[in-house]
């Protein structure tokens, strides 16, 4: 691997994703089917996937990291990115876990390459754009529209992934910068809130005639059934949704299946526990939203 | 002044703001009419407050500055906001301006003693929170409702400030955590996402008693219209507004008078000038925004 890693540092990310991705399947023996899941992001956003990830694969437990410390990662240069993942992921390696899911756009992109080459063989290693670029080809549409934060629109990193697999590919992304804070704040529970929204949002002449979007953003599959409802209003149909929940638990359920390490159907429920690196009480009451249910937050001062 | 200050610093600010202003106000001859005036906010908010003082004494110049390579103050440490404005403080004296605004609630709450201190009688200095304080005062109204970010909801100035005048006054706190960004996103430009919002936040019952109503963010000014407009739909008459713009322009032009320091009128217009300590295209657009007409913004990393 010695040899490989430059090559890839060199690369792109775009370039090297899909072959990141088989590289880190190629592990030893010694994980086994029984370690936990660990997902991270920089806030508690990231709970959306693992909230895809405990109803996809039931018998899993998951340990979730939320860098609420750092967070939000959007500002934040990428050497900081890198760095702050690369600790959590020796954290989340460290319980150990068998697989681990960079739940966040901006971590994606900056950091998946330097974290593949750092895990090694140690875990799987997945992260929540590759899966929705290629569910996005494998769906055979002409033109893809994209909401995301403003960060993540300026990344380009999902109109660069989706042209790779399809140049012809028409792709039409906008920035929606007030969404995740509003979903935070819970106004996405707002029904005339979020109808102006959506409205706002999806009426752009740039949208008119996708086939697909994409919610390139961890919290906007909360606002799925507002957008849904817009399209049916206006139009009858809506295009296809694409997000990083569901489409990301399926990634990880195929890639487990594939290695043999689906945790197997026991007498024993799975065990979750969920970590952040500050604690604040608006923190808990976010996640409960997020991850669909209440849950504990445990302070783990990681940078301490 | 050696002994007044160490009382002054364990005082809080809410016990010894009154007394600065007073203080504040004793300055030497050397401080000329001519001289500009310096504006300082966290970001590009506080030039609301820069454009109410052009509005009110459209023969002043102006100094602004945004710090926008610390913004936003608000998750920041009281003792970082206090070293950022004393820096920023320091940057205006040598220009040298004869008065200064604290253009921010966040660095008006944390930082308004300290700077009280340290430009002695170099300048006169006003902050953005007491002057609407003294105005709700003056309107003697019995119940009165605050729409905030949520760091200022949390610091509790405003009620604390109101209860000293009147300690029988009715405060019904709301935080808007959204609102700030929608605004720098343009969505105030939106009807009707703006008029479902501001039906979301106002139609709590905890607001259907309220005689006046406080803006307390540099950004809210810009929606006073979709307010108004809210509340005569509901029900005919809006509570009476108050915000740190024109609230703060009038407390300026007072205290200006006072000590014979309005700029007299001359052939001369006034130059104004607008720096921010990390310079994006974005910022100018949404500058462009709360100032009410494009301007230019000079990067000047007083940081650097």
């Amino acid at each position: 691997m010695g040899e490989i890693m430059p090559m890839l540092l060199m690369a792109s990310w775009h370039q090297c994703a899909q072959f990141l991705f088989i590289l880190s399947m190629s592990i030893p023996t010694a994980i086994r089917a029984q370690q936990p899941i660990g997902i991270f992001d920089s806030g508690v956003g990231g709970l959306t996937v693992a909230a895809a990830v405990a109803r996809h694969l039931p018998h899993e437990s998951i340990v979730y990291f939320g860098d609420t410390a750092h967070m939000p990662y959007g500002e934040k240069s990428v050497e900081a990115i890198q760095h702050y993942s690369q600790r959590i992921a020796d954290f989340l390696l460290a319980l150990p876990c068998k697989c681990i899911i960079i739940a966040c756009h901006t971590a994606s992109a900056a950091a998946a390459a330097i974290l593949a080459k750092h895990i090694g063989s140690r875990a799987l290693l997945l992260d929540v754009i590759q899966p929705v670029v290629s569910a996005v080809n494998e769906a055979g549409i002409a033109q893809v529209g994209i909401i995301s934060t403003a960060r993540t629109y300026k990344s380009g990193v999902y109109p660069a992934g989706l042209r790779q697999y399809n140049p012809a590919l028409r792709v039409a992304a906008k920035p929606t910068p007030s969404l995740a804070q509003m979903i935070e704040e819970g106004l996405h529970r707002a029904p005339k809130v979020m109808a102006a929204v959506a409205e706002h949002y999806l009426s752009d002449p740039l949208f008119d005639d996708i086939e697909g979007l994409i919610l390139a953003c961890t919290h906007y599959p909360l606002i799925k059934t507002h957008i849904a409802r817009y399209y049916e209003q206006r139009q009858g149909t809506a295009p296809k949704i694409f997000d990083s929940t569901d489409t990301v638990a399926r990634a990880l359920a195929h890639a487990l299946a594939q290695e043999q390490l689906i945790c197997p159907n026991t007498e024993q429920l799975p065990i979750h526990r969920f970590f952040v690196s500050d604690y604040t009480a608006a923190f808990e009451q976010t996640a409960a939203l997020f991850f669909e249910q209440n849950i504990r937050l445990q302070h783990y001062p990681i940078w301490d």
